[in-house]
């Protein structure tokens, strides 16, 4: 998350909060935030939220998610918002959204829904 | 794509390949390489693989994707390759696949489904 | 609908219930609904959503959508809760949550993220 | 599968197909097949193919999938094949495509990615 300049702006249980600046290394084409970036900052959200319901020895995994791309994420930077959405004892369920800031107001840019792993222990070299 | 060095490896009509060597700056906690840089190269490949096939005064927009994280992001590096899998006037659906190499053997380590959509002239603000 | 027994309970703008009954015909080899049965209820009650918002010539098509199963389809019935997240001229994302109905108790057991198109006029032969 | 007249065509390890016959009783408006039934076999043929290879004492529940339409699902009947991409222990990732038949050619409809759980022993009550 360094790479991008993001930071942990909440952390509560189930609930978590990423923001991410605006700066040109992490553009596309048109002058907006990269695709690729928007997702890492959702996945990394919903799984840190993911983090917080899980036993404290145990590692979580990313199995999947699924993210639709709303509007452009353009403006002054990001807030990724993270949620537990179903926790088990193997599988744990989040969503998170992604709200662009314009003048400290926020539109909707992204939504997903994910599907984390509960390792027991410290992190296998295989999911699944 | 500059900020995680990778490369587009291959370009076809339907089909794209993008290069990604392993470096410490793509690296999530555990030594692997973070599930959010797996995504990006996997939503470029494919979106680029969807440009190959969209007239040529149009831009691309990722409407939404889905992605399954098999194994880990190990190994020297990753090939992401994007393909066509059918495309309409105004949507364009792909699919990629990520390897992993080990040594030159290659490992599947993540799939994706993706919805792109077509837009005529230049990219408008709005995507939908 | 009316294969499955599924009734519209709800229609506003922008948001939609369906209600099914829980009865044999529909169960999976435990005896609880069929997870398909689920996503056919899920869909369509986020499909109903989005056409509350398009114009009223048009047509809606499902693109694509992402399903989480999160608990048995079992009690007395199902809700499906469809409601739209943002309407485009071109696109409407929506999101549906399924509802296991438990003596008048309500438990999410399925949770939806859906694409939708507008066609302009009736309906073509090709999405996309 | 019986409610909609779907049968299991083949099953090898890691690999079904389910054939579906067109009747009115599985239509929507435009007398197409019902995306819910599209989606319903596809779950299912996936699904199988995860239990070909699954312990003989294990159960499989459908964590998640992700479905892309991709043309009306009309013609003459449908067919959905199942097929694993990778087997965990806990885990089973599988995909679907969904075939429409016209006059015996078969016509690409639907694409799915899924996420398969396995179950040691019989069926729990909770997922997860």
């Amino acid at each position: 998350m360094a790479l991008v300049r993001a930071t942990l702006g909440l952390v509560e249980t189930g609930r978590t909060e990423i923001h991410l600046p605006h700066w040109p290394g992490i553009e596309q084409q048109h002058g907006f935030i990269h695709g690729g970036v928007v997702g890492m900052i959702a996945d990394s959200a919903a799984g840190y939220a993911a983090m917080t319901v899980a036993p404290e020895d145990a590692s979580v995994l990313t199995v999947e998610y699924k993210m639709n791309l709303l509007s452009p994420a353009d403006g002054d930077g990001l807030i990724a918002r993270g949620e537990v959405v179903r926790a088990g004892r193997t599988l744990i369920v989040t969503k998170a959204e992604v709200m662009a800031l314009h003048e400290g107001r926020e539109r909707l840019c992204a939504l997903m829904q994910q599907t984390i792993m509960v390792m027991a222990g410290k992190a296998e070299k295989q999911a699944g």
